[in-house]
């Protein structure tokens, strides 16, 4: 079973354009127990993609008890009364399929990837364990020491990772989101079985989840299928609206030192808090994510990219990331690794100094258009995976987003302006920004 | 009606001795129903103090309602059946005397001061809100404005008070002590009847509270007294052990830059976080509190003093504080006003190191032995204050300490060595620590 967790900041990534693949047919239901159903078309390849989306994550946790989101992702591999443990996976595998689950600050997902045929069995299995989960204090236990070694390694060991952890607590003052998907190593080693079946019963059902099916299927097929397997399950009561705890203004930047001993390389990180897409309203999200892509997305021809690493050399390595996809606001980011000899103070000042001069001096519209032409190629090639299109649908109904707004952000990013975007630069408030350096510990 | 609000820095603020009267009779009790009764006698004036204090403070409030804790307590005042809204302050000013209340991280305390004699109904008003009270929709809502212009008064109009917030909220990754205790606007505004309601009934019972009573009183009396007022309310099965959420480690130093206009007076504050006094284990808050007085308590003799207002005029004003009652880790702050034409960052700097000498150099011997002749002579002064003491076992049993540890405490203070509170430096670790600069805006 692989896992993956998306955290806040996605540190060295490269910013993904998200688009739809809008000219593929799109069915949506709801069941009476108010299951979302969303139907993706594609008989290019018998095959299929089926996911359940639970609109809970990590952002949804009681206080105290963070990481149960994606703790429970894994315990939900652990059978069910008709299913062993850990038998799921392998009743895909031996159909040819495979099979995954992940959890973020907003959603929880599982899926599976099989012949078109098989669709009937994998709605079967994951129907079954949205409501028969069986789970023992040794299968929490056991999954418990899995987890912390999953932190150990994916956080523990690596000073990026817990910069960025500490980044996000500083980032927000209220919100969750300043709490790590993982989960803090005290409160993990501290959740039992009894908050496991707590959190189950309290946000696995019909009415707080979105099933999307995409492939060689057709939509009166899967309704059928989705009414006689998930049809049956009772809605809970349980499920609440999703408001969170809301940030208050952020008056003063804030900055962190980290020093640790293993950083070979240095770096600065800076964030902002921005806003998100949200329903009907996301020109100012694509107008940061074009931002995103001037500033720092072409390795090569970006605004940072042309100032630090060409025009003087101060660093290696430049980007700028954001992702609106995001059920509360989130964070606009920015990265520098020095060049040799380059200290942070001064990679800081030389990016600081490029976004003032960007600032001043406006959109290159050269840059600007090839931004845009790129952004029409890419819904091309999007158009093709979909598998991606069912993750695209999946994740922005899981952050509040509808299947209009899917299908409306390619126009809506299209039809940013250089103005808009200068008026997104412009969100990049100080007082809302959290920097960081990760340096080498000082001998002492 | 006065409120007071404690919060996590009490900046420009001497650090008080808070030593018990260990002299003065005390004797406990415990009803029935779980009310934790403790008297302290003093026959020298027929008066009485009666204090209930809650084991529910802004720090145990559901995330997204910060501010209930206070909310709540200016709502007691709003009467009962038997006690028109706002009367209760008035029967008892009727009878010659005064209440108030108050809200911190950890507590929330009612208290009247009457002649001996009318203890009776005091305790009889008290009790009776205690499970009487009466709220309706427009009381809250009128109410809500009060503290909302209280917030405006004290915080949002006071750059440092809005410093204060935010390091608050940047000292904390994970602990409820990152909220402020009148709560953020955003949350107070959205507070409503319901929520008030369900906060009485899930905190306000006998067997989540404690009794003090002070004065020109037998224990005998005061138990009779206490078994007709309180002893007929039925506890509360919601009260669960106040287990919060822990701090991770914190890793890196965090900074932040306040810039407001109305700054007149730009400082440095800068806050650790700590351990606090903990039951039968006081002596590291022992020696913390002595650290404090020795660092920045005396205008002219203490550390900081010496070295930033007479040996160089870098300063115009410098404390340190610590207070060590609280359930959970607090902080220990330090703060440097600088002189006319000293800058913030010289002026921390000249604090970092004198810090560091401090840390090389050791405790000076005559000052050490000042101090704890001072702490000798406040016991005595403290003794005198029938009022102080009743607040002193209040507040420490309601953040988690016993009587025993109240007066242990005087002991542990004078058994504090030199090497103990070298110790208690070391624990000033700059990656627990967050440092704020006030200062004027720029002009853009």
């Amino acid at each position: 079973m692989r896992k993956f967790l998306t955290v806040a900041l996605t540190l060295l990534a490269l910013p993904a354009f998200m688009l739809p693949a809008f000219a593929r047919p799109v069915t949506t239901y709801k069941l009476d127990n108010g299951l979302e159903v969303v139907v993706i078309e594609d008989h290019r390849a018998p095959v299929v993609v089926h996911m359940v989306w639970y609109r809970i994550g990590s952002a949804d946790e009681p206080r105290g008890h963070s990481g149960i989101a994606h703790f429970f992702e894994h315990l939900m591999f652990q059978g069910t009364k008709s299913v062993a443990p850990g038998a799921l996976s392998k009743i895909v595998a031996a159909q040819g399929g495979s099979d995954n689950a992940f959890t973020t600050q907003d959603y929880t997902a599982y899926f599976q990837r099989v012949a078109a045929d098989r669709l009937d069995l994998v709605m079967g299995l994951e129907a079954d364990r949205m409501v028969n989960l069986n789970l023992t204090v040794k299968d929490v236990e056991t999954e418990r020491e899995v987890i912390l070694d999953e932190r150990n390694q994916r956080t523990d060991s690596d000073p990026g990772s817990l910069l960025q952890e500490q980044m996000g607590a500083a980032q927000y003052l209220n919100h969750p989101y300043g709490t790590p998907v993982i989960g803090w190593r005290s409160e993990i080693a501290g959740l039992t079985r009894e908050d496991a079946l707590a959190f189950y019963r309290a946000n696995y059902a019909p009415n707080n989840a979105i099933l999307v099916v995409a492939g060689d299927v057709t939509p009166a097929d899967v309704l059928a299928l989705a009414q006689k397997n998930y049809g049956p399950i009772k809605p809970s009561d349980a499920i609440t609206p999703r408001i969170r705890a809301a940030e208050p203004p952020q008056l003063a930047p804030r900055r962190l030192v980290m020093e640790d001993a293993r950083v070979a390389q240095p770096y600065v990180v800076r964030t902002y808090l921005v806003p998100e897409r949200n329903p009907g309203d996301q020109k100012q999200a694509a107008a940061l994510t074009i931002l995103a892509e001037l500033l720092g997305g072409n390795p090569s021809t970006s605004v940072l990219a042309r100032a630090l690493m060409f025009d003087k050399p101060v660093a290696t390595y430049v980007s700028a990331n954001y992702d609106g996809v995001s059920l509360d606001p989130t964070t606009f980011g920015l990265v520098v690794v020095p060049a040799a000899g380059v200290g942070l103070e001064d990679a800081e000042k030389a990016m600081d100094a490029t976004l003032a001069e960007f600032l001043k001096k406006g959109v290159d519209q050269a840059e600007f258009d090839r931004i845009q032409a790129q952004l029409r190629a890419k819904q091309v090639y999007d158009e093709d995976n979909t598998q991606g299109a069912a993750h695209r649908y999946g994740m922005a109904l899981a952050s509040g987003l509808t299947v209009q707004d899917v299908q409306d952000w390619p126009g809506v990013l299209t039809s940013v302006t250089p103005a808009d975007v200068m008026a997104a630069a412009a969100l990049l408030d100080a007082r809302h920004s959290v920097t960081g350096w990760l340096q080498e510990e000082k001998a002492q």
